[in-house]
Formats: C-alpha cells, sequence, structure tokens
C-alpha cells in the first residue's frame, strides 16, 4: 500500500514528526478490520523509517475512537473474532516495537478499544472535554485488552473501577490518576501535541530510540534484571557517535550535531 | 456452617449483592482466628454462587478493623503463628479468586492487616474520616503482609513512607496516592457503597467475573504475555450469549437482557 | 578507607542515624568515579553495622548532584564507560541492599544519575525549589539507567514524558507523580529530614530491616509469590523478641523496649 490506497486513515510528514489520522469520523474512528490492517501498514513503514522520530496518532472529527467496529462482531464466528483480535494486538504491540515516541492526541470520546489505544501510546494529550472510558462491561464484553493498557498505566484501583463501572473518565480525572501527559483547551490540542512533537524530535533520534524501546523492554523485567539491561545499554549508548559529540558539545557549551539525526 | 452459625461476621444479601459484616465493634472487628475461619467459610460459599456479582465488605461499629487479633499472637508458638497467616493468606487470595467485585467500605480506622484486607479488595469506598495506617513496626512487628497489598495498590514512595513510618494516611491522602477510589462524607457511605454495588451489579456477572479474575490474572505477566492472555480471553467473551446479545442491543439501541445475570 | 579518607563524600553519625553527604559542590556532586567509589566504600561499612537504622543522603551547596562527572565519559573507551555504570548499579543495587531506610534530602537540581540516585533511595523529602530531570537524550545519551528507577517509582506515562523531553519536573509535580514524599521550603528542608529519619530510628532495627529489604525483595514476585513470602517472613518476624515484646507493651499500653535497637 501507498499513503493514497489508505481509506480509513491518511498519513502526513513534516521533518522528523508523522501524523497517523484515523479518518472515518462518520463510524467515530471505530477499529474496523479495515483501519487496524491500515494501521498496520502504515506502521510496518514507519519501524524501518529511519528520518522519522516522532509519530502523532489523532483523529478526525470530535471523538477519538469509539473501539472496535461492532457490526463485525455479531453474527460471525470464532474465527472472525479471532482474526479481529489477533490484528489488534498486532497493532498494540507494534506501537511498543516502532523506535519512534507515540503521541496520542485526544478529543473526545476514547471509548474501549479506542481508551486501549491512547493509553498504549507512549504519551497522551487530551483537551479538557476528552472522556476516557472501557465501557465493555455494560455490553457484555468485558474490556479484557483495554485492560491490559490501563492496568499498566495507572494503578489498580483506578483501573477496577474504570473497567468494572464503565464509567467515563474525563480528562482532568485522567490526568490526575496518571493516564494523560497533558490536558489543555480544545483549540490547543493540536499546537500542544505538535510542539510536543517537535521538542522530543529535536533529540537524536538513536537515544530516542533506545530509550522508547527500552522503557517497555525493562518494565517486566525484576530491579536488577533491569539494572544489568540498562547499564549495558547506556554503555553502547556512550560509545555511539551522538553521545560522544553530545557530551562533548555539552562539556564546551554549545549545541550538539547529531549523525544519527 | 449457615449463616446463624456465624459469630464474628454477619452476612446479608439482596438480589445480586452481598453484604459481609465484620462485626466485633468490642475489639475493633480484629482479624481473629474466628474471624478469619468465618470469613474463608463465607467466601467458599461466594466463590460457587453464581447469582452473586458484588460483595460488599464492611463492618460494625466506629471502624473498619484493627488488624489481627495481638492477644493471639503472644505467648504461643510458631507452629499457631503460623497457622494465622496461613489462614489469612487463604482468605486474601480468596477476595482475588472469587468472580464477585469486592468493594470495602471503611469508616474509622484501617490498621495493619485492617488496611491490608481494604487495600487487597477490588475497590475501596472510604469516608472522610478513615485513616489508612500500617503501624507494625512500631511494635517490632513490620507489617510485611499488608505490604504486599499496599505497594500493588500505590506507589512505591508512598508504600515505604506508610511501612517504615507507621502513620495515619487521611481518606483524602489515600486517594491521592490511589489506596482509595472515593471519598465521601460519613452519612453517605453506606450509601454512596450500596450505589456503587448496585451499578456494577447491572452488568452481566458472566462478563463481570471475567473482567474481575482477569485483572490480577494478567498483572503479574509480562506485556506481550498479557497481550496474549487478553486476546484469547475477549474472543471467548465474543463468543458468549451475553456478548452478542449486548452487542446487538447497543447497535439497536435497547437495553441488553443477561443470560447470566 | 575511614571517613577521614574521603575526599569527595562526608560521613557522620548521630545515634542510630547515619548522614552521607555528596561534598563537592565545585562540581555540582557529580557522580565522578572517586565518589562513586568513596559511596561504594561506605555502603559496605553501613551494611554491617547493626546500629545504624536510618541513612539520610545528601549533598553540599546549592544542588543535590548533576549526574554522572562527564568528563570521565569522553574519549576514552568501552572499558572505562563499563567500569563507570558497572560500579554505579552496584552502589544502586546497595542502596536497596542495605538494611537501613535511606532518605534522599533533595535541594536544587537532582539530574540524570543524581536523579536515579534520589529516585532510587526509600524515601525523598524535597525543598519547593527542587527540580528532578533526566536530560540524557538532550546530549545523545539517553537516562537508561535512570529509567529503571523512575519507570519503579512513577507511572509510566509520566515517566515516559521524563526521559524523552529531558524537562524539569519541579518538586510540586514531582510529588503529584509520587517521585518524592515530601516537599518543604528550602529552610525546612534539614529539620524536615531528620525529624523523619529520627522519628523512623524510634522502631526495632530488626523490624525495619526486614521491611526496608522486604519491600523490595517481593515487588517483582507475583501476587502468590510474594503472599507467600510475606507470610513466612511475619511468622518469622512474630517468633522474635522485638515482636514479642512489643505486642506485649501495646497490649499493656507501655512503650515498647527493643532488643535490637
Amino acid at each position: 500500500m501507498t499513503d493514497t490506497d489508505y481509506t480509513e486513515i491518511t498519513f502526513d510528514r513534516e521533518d522528523a514528526v508523522g501524523i497517523l489520522t484515523l479518518n472515518n469520523a462518520g463510524k467515530v474512528n471505530a477499529l474496523s478490520r479495515q483501519m487496524i490492517g491500515e494501521i498496520l501498514d502504515l506502521l510496518d513503514r514507519v519501524i524501518v523509517d529511519e528520518t522519522l522520530k516522532v509519530l502523532i496518532l489523532k483523529a478526525a472529527g470530535k471523538h477519538f475512537c469509539a473501539g472496535h467496529y461492532l457490526a463485525e462482531m455479531v453474527d460471525t464466528g470464532v474465527k472472525e473474532y479471532k482474526f479481529i483480535f489477533d490484528q489488534c494486538t498486532r497493532m498494540m504491540m507494534r506501537i511498543h516495537e516502532i523506535p519512534q515516541v507515540v503521541i496520542a492526541q485526544v478529543q473526545g470520546i476514547a471509548t474501549a478499544a479506542g481508551c486501549q489505544l491512547a493509553a498504549w501510546c507512549d504519551l497522551v494529550v487530551a483537551e479538557e472535554g476528552a472522556r476516557f472510558s472501557t465501557p465493555g462491561v455494560k455490553i457484555g464484553l468485558f474490556c479484557t485488552t483495554p485492560m491490559v493498557a490501563i492496568t499498566r498505566a495507572i494503578g489498580r484501583k483506578a483501573a477496577m473501577e474504570m473497567l468494572v463501572t464503565g464509567r467515563e473518565f474525563p480528562a482532568a480525572e485522567a490526568k490526575n490518576i496518571g493516564l494523560v501527559n497533558r490536558v489543555v483547551p480544545l483549540e490547543k490540542l493540536e499546537e500542544t501535541t505538535r510542539e510536543l512533537a517537535y521538542q522530543i524530535s529535536e533529540a537524536s533520534g538513536f537515544a530516542l530510540s533506545i530509550g522508547k524501546q527500552g522503557l517497555y523492554a525493562q518494565a517486566d523485567m525484576s530491579d536488577a534484571q533491569a539494572l544489568h539491561y540498562a547499564k549495558h545499554t547506556i554503555v553502547m549508548n556512550n560509545m555511539a557517535e551522538d553521545a560522544q559529540n553530545g557530551i562533548k558539545a555539552f562539556l564546551e557549551k554549545r549545541t550538539p550535531e547529531w549523525k544519527n539525526r
């Protein structure tokens, strides 16, 4: 596929920042088989794009994402359902695997798998009216896959409340419990997210990719394992051109130049 | 045992909500061998009660629970102490194993094993005057068992402070650090807890049980393991009658009916 | 070495409280090979000092610690870099291994490995003007080792933001995300930290050491493993003289006396 083959997403890039837009506002950007397939296709291109440092994941229309496309999840069969969740899980894993920092830009609702998608991104910027919820329990389909993202982002008590009540957590509350990095007025949402993306993209792409991938790599390790992983990683990093140049620039009080922009 | 054999707890049920009351206010509801035994007996009945969806764990009198019954923990021997902690640990594990969502309703003090009990419940509603503490360190008996619950509910820094200082964390602070879901005036405690329980009990019992048990099942897994567990769970869930009915009801904008009420 | 051999740190003790001071304000207390070696030497003495219960880790001058001494990290080679991070990692592991509760007393900046050092201590008291940051990404050397400490103290979203932006988190924000226990005006910093240390040192040293070491020992275990570890630990603790004396004193409403002061 190329960008122009996509029908439910769009992709734009400006310098080292890519912008993936969920583009099916008429269906509240539901994660249909088609949309998941397109996102996976794009992430497979992004993962080998060494010039891209940050990926913004945003959505067209009033809302971020309503979750799975439920019409595809009734009256077919287990094979079809398994395909959807296999693909959706691959998409989530890919978001952590890619070297780019991924920022979710959230307006309106982020519901069920849409909440999972936001919570699974590396960073989340939300507008004041954004609402996060995992209401699957209300339709007999517990948000088990969103639960993985939510329990790894916030505390157990808040996670359990989100999951068993299904109620909407407004942006301010989502910030308090640690699900969101920044809350801004709707009219500042795009600008704030871009500024954050561009600020991050000032760094060496090599260093960013070590860090973004490393955070998840060591998250599941014991303390001792993680310290060992981290010390070998930082020694490797310290030998690299960008670190040697960066440290010298710092010591000489000048701006570093990256080999690995 | 039947309900009427209990001497230190009571059990009541209304529709799909059960109410377990620690009922030894004269001893500040201390977790005596007798009380732990009765709770275990009740949980063994609850775990196979398919009509019960939510369990409220509340306490008679001014306080929730003062912890272990210390008079049983001096001047006997290691066998007796091991029995108490074996039983107490079984009780805690059972609280996570049962399919019902367990809500602690906390007034006054929740101390040591009483703090563990509240922190280990799925959700916690507390009145404004409630205080949570793990003061074992002050009597030479570090709150190691409560530590397991506390470090899994809140951050390491706050947990360490609770445990090595033993100071009381008032309800508002407990909310800030993530130990408590809701803080309400004492006169609203019962009503708020019941409303929450009844709201949760509207859901399919099948979906609730998948979610409540699943949260703990996947909490210890790596990210990748948890995603795999979750995708297979939700596919199984999606095939079930309640999900198929629930999704159709949602698409048709009507209230779902549960087979597994 | 003895205390008087140290050139970059000092060590003082008052009763059961030890005070380790990073004492190279001219280099913003950078963690040079020399300083790390001296801290390791001191911790090796502290770990077998059964009369010491609490260790305050503070710093001379306007700032806590600027991180590694970067001049040692350019233009040498991988063997030298590996030595630095091996030693630094040993130092971090030792901080969790020692039986004493370690309190970081933070003024000014705590940057990169300096932020790691504070975040890795058991408790953190900071003055209002303190700032925590992991800006390695800006010099091409991602703060991978600090990441281990930060991701174990705070939530993933806030940790990712600290690490990929490198921005300073002021003390109040650090408190909100759980990195810091207490924030006080600069003129109260020393006093608050000492009061906390002395309060903690009232407890049985035996009980404190079980708790401090135990928190990290069980942090990486599954829920079930942790409960088993904890129940055996507390039974052993319960048999000890300090617990038996402490429980009796509590039941008789008198102040306990510790064998293991």
